[in-house]
């Protein structure tokens, strides 16, 4: 197996930190540091620490997306269980093993962005594309019957994305999981669990 | 009317550089610049950024606790009519013309604030008596007859406090108001809209 290269080290290295700490928390320094590369190399691969963390921002979307084709997008599977293994399985994967660290997009898009500009709109764009993406398992459990027919598909699909992040930074904020439990139990016994 | 002092210049100022760009991405400079106030004025008045900091979280939730006294607390309204007067006006004081602030407590909590376990606290602190509050609106509900009995009153306030906190964060991100929309709209016409 080749050993990774210093620009993969800073990613790897850099996620953990920047999700960790926050994005302006984290410097450089602390960066380069924990990846044990040398000073120059942040330099040699990234133009900035902008272009850097929009790097992280798509690194980070890449499991979120295939996690999403294997749930929301999963035309196999009945609708409304797509959803809970999407909604159970996301928020379990975040605040995971005694770390608070919450949802890097979340994160991203709580801290002002207006300076990093392009990481702003990525956010916004992997948001949007989140959402859409409840939306269509939405439409296909009212086409299945599971939900009513009158259903506004985006709306919900904004309102269960809109629990979904809080939820993950309230439980970031309290270090403690009886947001996103809620999040889970009522989604499902209220929110979802009318009879057509 | 008494001038006022740096403290309240550094206070007044701090709260609007610190919403609009982050905890950790203003420094003490850039705060005492916006108050034009002598640089020493800081460090006679806080002990340290993190104290400042704390004390911007318990100006900022003042107005939020007389507000919920006025909404959610207020027993001579009927609960329901409480719930959307809370909703609807925490979420219209947000992200107002053309500023895509967010919730400050929010944005508090979506920072890393392991560093600054003071503040970390107290948001977490706030959250929870935001969400017993909700609670106690929820519960007048049922004794009203307005939301059915079996009502898990808890766990659908930090449903319904998780989605304010979402939609308000993902609004900030995407520059819309999309959101918050949905978040008023589907509160009222699918998680509380059920016949008792």
């Amino acid at each position: 197996m080749p050993r990774p290269s210093h620009k993969e080290k800073i990613l790897t290295s850099g996620l953990r930190v920047v999700h960790e700490h926050g994005y302006a928390a984290s410097s450089v320094r602390d960066i380069i540091e924990a990846a044990g590369v040398p000073q120059g190399s942040f330099t040699n691969h990234f133009a900035s620490k902008e272009a850097f963390g929009l790097e992280l921002v798509n690194i980070y979307y890449k499991d979120i997306e295939h996690f999403m084709e294997e749930t929301l997008l999963n035309d196999a599977l009945p609708p409304l269980k797509r959803l809970r293994l999407w909604a159970e399985g996301a928020v379990d994967s975040l605040n995971q093993n005694g770390h608070w660290n919450g949802c890097l997009l979340g994160n991203f898009g709580a801290e002002a962005n207006s300076e990093v500009e392009s990481i702003q709109q990525r956010v916004a764009e992997v948001f949007r594309e989140e959402r859409k993406n409840i939306a269509y398992c939405l439409r296909a459990a009212v086409k299945a019957g599971e939900l009513p027919a009158k259903t506004k598909c985006d709306e919900l699909a904004g309102f269960i994305h809109a629990a979904f992040e809080g939820a993950i930074l309230i439980a970031k904020a309290e270090r403690s999981s009886f947001p996103t439990e809620s999040f889970k139990k009522t989604l499902f016994s209220m929110l979802l669990s009318r009879k057509v």
